[in-house]
């Protein structure tokens, strides 16, 4: 279909309007949007599936800003087609409290599926959301009821693409043949620098060919061949699609396009008057949309409509159908656990002999994985370690989307953007494995899980120098702390089995990401936590054993695995009169949340002597054990040896402990 | 060269050193050695140019072995050509301060060229090197007098190619066409979880030359294969060198080769037993080498000191003709900066106006740029952000490898990576900048820095939510006390100008990482510190300004941007009576290494009212202002709006300060 006047003119406003949102913030990206308003204004007028008047419509294609500096475009797409962002939200870019911040933040009702910026983050959330609506549909779709049945869509930049994340997160999708991927590349060969050649001249089509993907190559200001290009892609089925799109940077300013100084600031005034005259626009007056053209973009609003009670249609008739699945479905789309699910967690007895708490986890993985038909995960290739294989749910291949077992390979950073992908896409509760040393290279997707309060389980065990030969490459060290300074991001080091399943217990009932803190090493299980450990863990800290006399000289405050030291050293200190109290802190941030009176109780304010135990840096313990405590810690890098060798050396044992106690007590 | 029974026996005293180390240690990895025992026998005894005798002999390829959980390969290939690296200390394999730690850590006088083991990271510092190698020899190299004129190798696994910091040094290795880079990728198709056909299957090849290498494909067993491949890499210019050697893990073990089991697990004494056999090994002793393999090893080290003996013949040629590019080269190589550099160090007047540290940062580099001809660095396509950019001495691109303008792209992981590389090989002092928040994108690399002890500078721009308009996704706030935690990284967050030469100057002089924290927003150049800051930042803490009555009631300790904010307020609470001292506090970890007595000079143990200020998390602030202070800070995501707006609805406001002093003192 040939491109009329008014095509050119729905084009212009996406144009216009980015020009004069980022103008009249003084602050922003117009050259993205100006670039990509042909590819823009095709998909979202001709093929994107979505209701704008029920944003949240389950089956709607999924749209991803991963360039998200263009956040003008996506804003200038959800007013014109009728979401309820207004042309004030537009006039409120990058103010305080607006709903047009600087970067896109997460907001479905909105119409805005993640929060981009950070390169390449969008594009990993992509893939996990073409995987999450893969296996749903797989679980769900019947015969006749293709109930789950959409694409997910992305508009990416040359920087997504640099970025490293993004390449992990392409070979994974090539692998996975996951052909409801279409994504935009933004061609334009101008970053902050000045032109890619500077620094990014490989051959990007080829290389996303050598990932499994099938790539197009196009004019990304010829309409018809966007059209095109989006119909082949749909045709085409067994990869995910590239669609290079060769653009130019602020498309239409007669002194910018195809400019660095297009990217990151606004045109200016005389610029953005030289530009509308360009383009033929009808108005120099700021956000200026002529009725036709706002009418025609509001037609996606009807159309939305139908095509979703056609799609309800569909649904009363699979409820009709398939009334257990239909149940289950929604409990899932809404994020409900089943009742009594946590029945399913196992206790662990005493006598069970020593467990690691990776292992205890995987226990724990492998009894929910029957009550939790949601828990999907794995491990970044280290399951074996790890513990997160599911016995029984199959894994997630192409030709097996109804398996729970995800093989991430040694991409970290793409499981981390993957995993927030499934957590946006709903109906599924991701986690995710590594070696918690490893937690840095996935840290940018972990901040951005926090910020969305994503409700992603991260299991990162081998978690501190008792790692013991791998040495310290591999020995997490500052890794506990730097996690507990993200905010929102719920940390939790379980002391041993009963605590670990507590902890899981308490991940998937938050409503945000938890890391789970687990030790490589053998613990004992300990004969208090079977009964306190449930209630404990989610006060964030507890008495785990009160001091043996009727006084407590001390408190010893410890973590994960040096809990069970520091029960040992509470019964050397008692051979000597010294009334220890062991309180297991395995998280600050639910023991910030307590009441006052309750953080009293567990570490009462006339107890000054106070000794934190924790293999990692110190800093930060200051905050419990005040100036008259002392720390046991590690603030150096570790060590490769067996680990009961590294317990002797840096004084993780209970000799060590009573020995610092006792000078503690002697100050 | 046919492969003779001699040769075949070197081989497989690999396979045997290396199933003996692990088994030894019961822990380890054998199959990697034993896959790419071929390849290494080949590189080490045909091609490398190395001296064992003096491991540090400029002039050598270096061998990086990317997948360093292979350590038992390198261990190995260095006794039996004769490093001072002893029978002894492969039987001390990851034991307690032996020289033999799990994966290979930074020791250039054994010929371990740099810590690896988390994966990918190798890859990268390899790219490093080359583009140091190629920056030093555009600079010294002259006709007829190629000094520094050698190969980076290294050998990649699978796990180091999925990793997307691999691929992001890829793209720009191509980009800068480093042809002194030969990599060896063991493609042995297994993976810790399994086949790498679970989640790896994109044409590794194909990707390689769509980066623009020159990719070889070969049978990783057949000796003459490997040395065909090596000889052409060396013919092929214009090219970074990938040879993909197919082979199979844990070769010669009749149960266990081909198979994941042999990944990171001793083989077990039976198996070792058969492969010993099988291999037709003369015995079962362990660690058993048979003479004439050792011997054969061993002709490295006569025939390393006569290159090195030749290239010493031209190195006193050169110093004959080229006599002060000599003392210079020497200079560089040895690390040492020119006298009197810091003269060089600009000072910054008051009446100057104001200016965000980055662009103080950006003219301290500009004012160094003549007097430091080793300084080299950029940032990750931020440069107009970061001012990293020096005018004058061009852009290092692949025709003008003398220019030292580097242009890393979206590509910060890479750039962690590449600065490591560039600081191992010597001779240039690199830096690289992106924004803060961005620092997590390559924190896996600065953890390696700190733990290498690397002499980097990080010059991370806009270090706080007043980056304002970009909002939380580009707004630091758990930054700065995350890097505090890390172990041996020295951070730095200036308060004006003249704290930012004070800064560079540290960081320049400091034998291991810096991270500059400079702001985007614009401070006052404050009177206090034209005078005090080169002594005050050096200790870490300095009082700025003292209180202006005969007592201190209150001191105002804070840090970067919020310093100026404690002035003013200092002011404010003197027109209440109130004796404020600010301390700026521009690094905690210089701090820390301060005598006592001038730790209680700067923060008096009487006074007891503290409040720190400083616009990221409080956790940790407890450090130094006790139980009885209070802390000013930001313990939830940012927002977007303009700065100043963010500035009051942060409390980051000398009206604030005030507020919350006089609550402390009334306390």
């Amino acid at each position: 279909m040939p491109k009329t006047d008014l095509d050119q003119r729905c084009i212009n406003a996406l144009r216009v309007l980015a020009m004069d949102t980022v103008q009249q913030a003084n602050s922003g990206h117009p050259g993205l949007p100006m670039g990509m308003a042909d590819v823009a204004y095709v998909l979202w007028t001709r093929h994107l599936k979505h209701n704008p008047k029920n944003p949240t419509w389950a089956n709607r294609d999924r749209f991803i800003l991963s360039a998200g500096h263009g956040s003008a475009l996506l804003y200038s797409l959800l007013y014109l087609t009728g979401y309820p962002l207004l042309m004030s939200d537009l006039k409120q870019f990058r103010q305080w409290e607006s709903r047009t911040p600087g970067h896109p933040e997460h907001d479905p009702d909105l119409g805005i599926e993640t929060t981009t910026g950070p390169l390449g983050q969008g594009f990993a959330n992509g893939v996990g959301m073409a995987i999450a609506q893969r296996h749903m549909a797989a679980r769900f779709n019947r015969p006749d009821h293709a109930l789950l049945d959409h694409v997910i869509y992305a508009i990416v930049s040359d920087g997504d693409l640099m970025e490293g994340v993004s390449q992990e997160a392409a070979s994974i999708a090539g692998h996975l043949k996951l052909d409801n991927l279409i994504y935009f590349y933004d061609d334009n060969r101008i970053t902050i620098e000045g032109a890619t050649a500077i620094t990014f001249t490989e051959d990007v089509p080829a290389r996303f060919r050598a990932y499994g993907w099938h790539v197009q190559e196009i004019d990304g200001h010829d309409v018809d061949a966007i059209d095109g290009a989006i119909r082949q892609a749909k045709a085409a089925p067994g990869q995910p699609h590239l669609i290079v799109c060769r653009t130019h940077i602020a498309y239409g300013s007669p002194n910018k396009q195809g400019t660095a100084d297009a990217h990151g600031s606004p045109l200016g005034a005389e610029e953005i008057r030289l530009t509308k005259d360009a383009l033929n626009w009808p108005s120099h007056e700021p956000f200026f949309v002529p009725d036709d053209v706002l009418a025609h973009y509001r037609l996606a609003a009807p159309q939305g409509e139908r095509a979703e009670a056609k799609w309800r249609d569909l649904l009363s008739r699979y409820e009709t159908a398939f009334p257990e699945e239909a149940a289950e479905l929604q409990r899932r789309l809404k994020g409900t656990l089943p009742a009594n699910w946590e029945t399913a967690l196992p206790r662990f007895a005493p006598d069970t002999g020593v467990m690691a708490t990776r292992a205890a986890s995987g226990k724990v993985i492998n009894a929910l994985a029957p009550a939790l038909p949601e828990l999907i995960g794995g491990s970044a290739d280290l399951d074996p370690s790890n513990k997160t294989f599911m016995n029984g749910p199959g894994e997630f291949q192409a030709g097996s989307y109804a398996g729970r077992n995800l093989r991430f390979g040694v991409r970290e950073h793409a499981m981390g953007g993957l995993l927030n992908g499934m957590a946006l896409y709903g109906g599924a509760r991701p986690y995710g494995g590594t070696f918690l040393v490893f937690s840095d290279y996935m840290r940018p997707s972990v901040r951005l899980a926090a910020l969305m309060k994503l409700p992603v389980v991260y299991v990162w065990t081998h978690d501190s120098i008792f790692v013991g030969e791998d040495g310290p490459t591999h020995e997490p060290v500052e890794h506990v702390m730097s996690l507990r300074a993200i905010p929102g991001l719920l940390v939790l080091r379980p002391a041993d089995a009963n605590e670990t399943a507590a902890a899981w217990q308490i991940a998937l009932e938050h409503a945000g990401p938890t890391a789970l803190i687990l030790t490589r090493q053998n613990l004992p299980i300990m004969p208090e936590t079977a009964e306190k450990a449930r209630d404990g863990v989610a006060r964030g800290a507890y008495v785990l054993s009160e001091s043996p006399i009727d006084r407590i000289d001390l408190l010893l405050i410890a973590t994960g695995s040096e809990v069970a030291d520091a029960l040992e050293a509470q019964k050397l200190l008692m051979e000597r009169r010294v009334g220890a109290r062991v309180v297991s802190m395995p998280s600050w941030e639910l023991f910030e949340q307590q009441p006052l009176f309750y953080k009293l109780s567990v570490l009462p304010e006339g107890v000054l002597k106070r000794l934190s135990i924790e293999a990692g840096v110190t800093l930060g313990w200051e905050r419990y054990v005040g100036k008259s405590g002392d720390v046991i810690g590690i603030d150096r890098f570790g060590a490769s040896a067996p680990y009961q060798r590294l317990k002797q050396e840096f004084g993780f044992t209970a000799e060590h402990i009573v020995r610092r106690a006792l000078e503690l007590m002697a100050e």
